[in-house]
């Protein structure tokens, strides 16, 4: 099965980032995490966008705050499904962050997830690499049952 | 190959819908345009999200304005990656749409593009269905190449 | 009299749904208090609304955050008075659950109160009960003029 | 049947409201048109608002834009149902009217409907006039039937 | 010299409209303090406006929050200058407020200042007074001093 | 009586400020037009402030758009109060104006009225010139009546 | 003297970015003007910003709308000062474009001027060059001068 | 080398402002820091901003919060390049101060950095210097350099 990146624009974005690699861990999809800033590191983040298609990875997921570039940067380098996971910074909550991943330009799509919604990001992965993965689909409805048991399940 | 469905939540989107649709033609990708409102046919909406897959979809593209719940209603119904499109209306400049579309709970994914992104939609359907289809890929390495021409030759 | 249904689309919404309960109790109203998600749940969130009249209510309060979408699905199933209570979730201070419920597009309204406004969500079903019960009426009207009372007894 | 009285701020919003006035027509609600302004007429505005019970009504539309402070206004001095209907001038794309109608304090609820949404003001009131009237709840269910053969219908 | 009134909307107003009270002692400005809701004690709102002048009133600083009609109901029934302070709530960040107070409708203003901006409230009250008061102008030229001084001064 | 100056920033904004002058004019309040920016001509808004008092003024009402700072630098310069008219801009809705004039610091009040709110500008202006003017007051409650009368005989 | 480049993402932001280039042209400083885009040419973007300074650069304008990545893309190559010019496009009304490109992250500065101000980035940038450039400091202290006369000048 | 002056509107944004001053010391720039408020002390800032040049001063850093005015106003008396740094207060999330600062009129620009940006205020000084500072230049890189290898060294 192809592998999903999970990059984050800085290290102090993982606490925020960790329930997309958990999800990724419990549906089984090989992954690996970096931190590569697309404004400190871009060459390390041109590398690594060219080159992810032929290092086996199917699905880039980035997550950047404030002016947040590191979805698009990606994006600009390869056409691998790149998912753009919004941080809420300490200011304008959250608003410069998802702007700054949703609105690309026509040619260079960022598939957008909510604000600090790290585990949609990894769900919305692996939806995606579930098209050609059977067992993963199953692995999606059997979530998505969960889900439904648990609410319907809730005591009040 | 998987098909994509093309979903509005009313008539009067086609015309911003339409770059959408011309682009997966481009693409070769088999396709459907339908009209489905959330909140008018909500019965439709479901039994389509609900069949999708059987049907031979592999992405929905939702499009709508306002409080959009077009998209986050589709993919309550199915595990098939679901894009949101969100319209701009007359109002709030595109911002309703946008965030009723992107912030989607835990859960259930919503993967949104810019406001008014209808080729954007459709290059990332693309995307996800080029995983496994090799001259997908090629037609959007192609697409990304001419992107970069135009902008090389533009004479000012 | 009709009952009142208090719908959450999380547990974790309980806390600032508690005043609506509070409040129908205070007026006597009968009333039932539910999880449902409109996209973990949709089914069971489409068997309510659509069950609602026939099975006694007469105005639904429907809580949600974030990309809010309960109140619409649910009012998307039926015509009884469906009232949206934006809850206010870490981010974007309400703004997202606001606009997500009150920007309804023509033809299936939502009757919206303020952010976290849970007891006013009761006042509301109440008023709309009171049309043809006097007894309710007279509560409001009491309780009206204690509000009343009590600004005018304020002692700085 | 209990009336409807439609109140709008300004004789200049009388384009933008007309479209609840039409569906009240259409739906047989007895209803009166009228221009009260919160700052310029407030005797007119309380005296209104007081005497609505007595003088038959059961729900008050009440539209404005800006610092729209009718709907709370008028709420002010009755227990009858509110709608308020925020009205988008020509600054701040109606979000100045929204959050000046919705975000009432606890104890005096406004049912606010989309920036602009006339129509939905008329549905509103309608169900809420539903609930003791059989006939008109008929037509509610006619109307929303009405309104998904449309969208099933429509062809692209 | 005429009175200045202090009146909020709500007794938790108080801690937040402190700083207006203290100034208006400091300037040797009679005043009263006030608890009277728009919302609540329509009746009193009005009553109180309509006798402000008679009652010896010169400005009314008129504090509230969220849908903050308290400073627009008090403008509509008097003439004299009314100072709208936007209180932030716990929601939106103060933003509810202002604009609910600061677009008034052509014909009522309101003298806005900035979101909790009390003692500025004060200040401005003063200058309003200080035209027929030249002890109180010569106050606010030596408060203005002041301030200049107390920058000149600061130690880093 | 005292006078009143109205200065915009620039010349473009004469048309959106014409409502003030005409306003001034019928309540029969001398006045004086002038165009000074704070950025292009801050000596001439120094020198202008500094004078204001002693050159016969009571009242500043300024004007202007986006990083609006004309009002406050008027303020620094003078303890008369002084009235902000933000201008709405091709860009952002006026909101930058509005928040560049309102969010004053504590010490330096600024009066700020709706954008674009040119003739609540003047009646602001007159309300505070009429504590200390009998014949204004009485214009002005003439005024405030003929407001509610064109209301009161408004035909639908 | 150093050169400045003018660089927009698109041919479509040349009518926006037309005064900053008349105004270069004033001031007598050689300029290129130049066509790249962060996402659809990567490569190109991450050259230029390489070479700019052993190709005689000073300065770099940066025009681009929505989501603005091209300056902070250019100033992670190049540690010239970076001028960001947010451009307006037909959605947002510019706040995408300004958080974009003004919100980056410690380490990468870009100087952000306002939402269209194209005639602004020129001054800037003929500002930063005539630190070392007397000649130049000599025409902006003329042209300041003449803004000034331009406003004392104005007939009303 | 031309000094850099650190200026900020009140002592209080001092420990945000810190970073700024730490960044200019270890770039062995020479500055000085001073508080000097646009609208508490307008001559000492006019007075400031107009010797600025020959005080030897290069590039003015002000800081200010709310409607920020003091980069505006030190802009309309020198043509040096002014860096604004938005400074977030308790209100509004930072987007007064920021739309305060970065929104200016035609003609006198600001160089506006993040809210609360106060490093990169201080690197885009250095950029700016540097133009004419070789050695500086080199620090410039050297940093450039240590925030990408901090990056690269990063360990999850």
């Amino acid at each position: 099965m192809l592998k999903v990146a999970v990059i984050m624009g800085s290290k102090s974005d993982l606490e925020t980032v960790k329930p997309a690699i958990d999800a990724l861990q419990r549906f089984g999809i090989q992954h690996s995490v970096r931190v590569i800033s697309a404004h400190r590191t871009p060459d390390l983040a041109a590398q690594f966008a060219r080159n992810a298609k032929a290092d086996g990875y199917g699905v880039l997921i980035c997550a950047a705050g404030k002016a947040a570039h590191l979805a698009g940067v990606m994006a600009a380098y390869t056409t691998l499904p790149v998912i753009g996971l919004p941080i809420k910074s300490s200011l304008m909550d959250g608003l410069d962050s998802l702007l700054s991943i949703v609105q690309m330009p026509t040619g260079v799509p960022v598939a957008t997830v909510a604000v600090n919604g790290s585990e949609n990001a990894a769900i919305l992965a692996a939806q995606i690499l579930a098209l050609s993965e059977p067992t993963l689909a199953d692995k999606l409805d059997a979530h998505k049952k969960a889900l439904a048991d648990a609410i319907v399940n809730t005591e009040l």
